[in-house]
């Protein structure tokens, strides 16, 4: 892989995020929601989770940014999730959509389809869920993906033209684009699969990248790095997914800005 | 302890599990939600957590196994547990009941009757709650178990019977009957019952064993076994229930059928 | 600062706690829920989280002490926290509240004061929490404090003298108060706010104190003093919030009573 293009700055980036230590609104799942607190406060960013109806829009408004994640899904959230997006989208404030395992049901494709009309200004997901969020078929079944990147590429880009959201398919290789700029982010290991939430908890870093960025493509490249560079790091002393998944919060937290653009993994596709 | 009578073949009930990497379907409560998820893809399953009545019953019937527990139970769960155990009976597919405190209140024991009438592939509690459900006077008041293995021992052969499920009895020494034939297990540590939820999390190892198996007795017998081992090598190094934790998922992921075969201690009751 | 005032005997009520085992009730947040059930573990009493309206009054009469934290609130959950607040207090049992960003919306803010209003016998917060609760204007916007102790020390008093509660203010340095004797407490580590939900945790710890206590104010200093001290050993190790978090796990195993006294360090104000 050649050499990161010196003008996407994942390093600024991560300091310009620890900088604004953003106040980030998480509507996510129950599997993930300790671990997305952590991974947010070791990364620099400060998390909060509300999600009820009486609450939840009108802090989406007053917070750095929004991240929402369909996983555990139930009817009253949902709903919370589609307020708290438009009221994000009406202060001018960032939001990201995890879709975690949209084809799973049909209500959730629905509720899916109902939060991407709201104007994500990013998208995250494994490769079944960009394909099945971007109309294609997927093979996943479960929460994992059955699909290779390469096989949502061509969906995440339409998915980026037809939303307006940067669409990130995260895999061995992560690519990310704008519908016409096009990146992939090298940097990772396989242990990350291997720990829950770690995916959800990067849509959360995603939000806070976004929150203090000014590229949201360079934004979103940045934070993939950083969070793979954190799984590189960490799996140098792992002795399994449960060591991997403790030094993997120390590395979010000891990462700093030189350590990522000498090391982050990122190529023009 | 006598040798693991040959035929139980834990080893190779391992294998097939992982193998298999069966979708286990989980509606458990919230503390246990993130270890367990931890704890399957540690072992080599696929774990998913659908509790909305929407798609709940539609998950559990696509799913290779289910596991239910009512820990921090509510009505809403409840019935979707009902509609996703009765789905997974439809389907064909094994389910495995874990009735967290069930004596703690009438109403809890209520829903637990109606869960036990929809014919669980195997039932795991501890003393005090095997002996409650089969009818007994239970010494438990919180979670934890105020009562011996052995006490309940009369009463877990009278619920496999009544029931028709396997039904496991969790403690220092476990048992295993299925109202005929009845197993102990003797692997384990005491620092499992200091970490939250590994209770919990067995129940879906069992599902997932259970998922693959083909004698519904010693999958179960087979998964304890396994489970036990991952505390015994976890404890080696550990230095408070902390890093018990890290090196309990550590281990699940490292254990080999090998080592499960020359390790595991189920003997013939 | 000084030595401990040996009348409030930090070690004694440690011991005390761990002979009592004290079943904790737990109506607390979904961030929290796992950290908390591991921390109680961990420190010796029994945790429970039960919250459907149908049971937890009921389970907050037979339990030893009731916690209630409004992380994540619904107002399914306000209602059951009102219900078993009062329980706990027409049984006689200690209860204690955490006001978790209790200025975030106007809803919340009500729904802590109709709680305060049921005669908590503790409230722990931080600076920001407690100064919104006693009428001041806080600086925080998300879960974090944006106050410092000092600044809600008079709230602090007046909070404890209108509410009848003890009321601590945790940061660097801990204020406890009756509203009239004030205890400080300056055990505790930069890397405790690091950790998600560590300081939900703690008045979960403060409930198991007082379960088995007889002197509210030295009863809560001592949990203070109990958790910063776990915190002060942890970190001798941790290279990061992730190790650190589990390595706090282990020492609240580990202190004993007598490292408890001879560590502790709490002064009168």
């Amino acid at each position: 892989m050649t050499q990161t293009p010196s003008d996407l700055r994942p390093g600024a980036r991560l300091a310009a995020m620890r900088a604004g230590a953003p106040l980030v609104h998480n509507i996510t799942n129950y599997v993930a929601m300790n671990v997305m607190a952590n991974v947010l406060l070791a990364a620099g960013a400060s998390p909060a989770m509300v999600h009820a109806q009486e609450e939840a829009p009108g802090f989406a408004a007053i917070a750095s940014a929004l991240s929402v994640n369909i996983g555990t899904l139930s009817p009253a959230w949902a709903e919370a999730m589609e307020a708290s997006a438009a009221a994000a989208v009406a202060a001018g404030k960032p939001w990201v959509l995890d879709p975690v395992a949209v084809f799973a049901s049909p209500w959730r494709t629905e509720v899916c389809a109902r939060l991407v009309a709201l104007k994500p200004t990013a998208i995250r997901g494994n490769a079944s869920e960009i394909l099945a969020l971007s109309g294609g078929t997927a093979a996943g079944s479960g929460v994992d993906a059955g699909d290779e990147v390469a096989s949502a590429e061509a969906g995440a880009r339409a998915l980026a033209r037809s939303s307006g959201a940067v669409v990130a398919v995260t895999g061995p290789v992560d690519l990310v684009t704008d519908g016409e700029r096009t990146l992939r982010v090298a940097n990772g290991h396989p242990l990350m699969p291997k720990v829950t939430a770690l995916g959800c908890s990067l849509t959360g870093v995603v939000a806070a990248f976004l929150a203090s960025g000014d590229d949201p493509l360079a934004d979103v490249a940045a934070a993939l790095a950083y969070y793979g560079l954190a799984g590189e790091i960490a799996a140098e002393g792992a002795r399994g997914p449960g060591s991997f998944a403790v030094a993997f919060v120390d590395a979010l937290h000891a990462i700093t800005p030189g350590d990522l653009d000498a090391r982050a993994r990122i190529e023009a596709a």
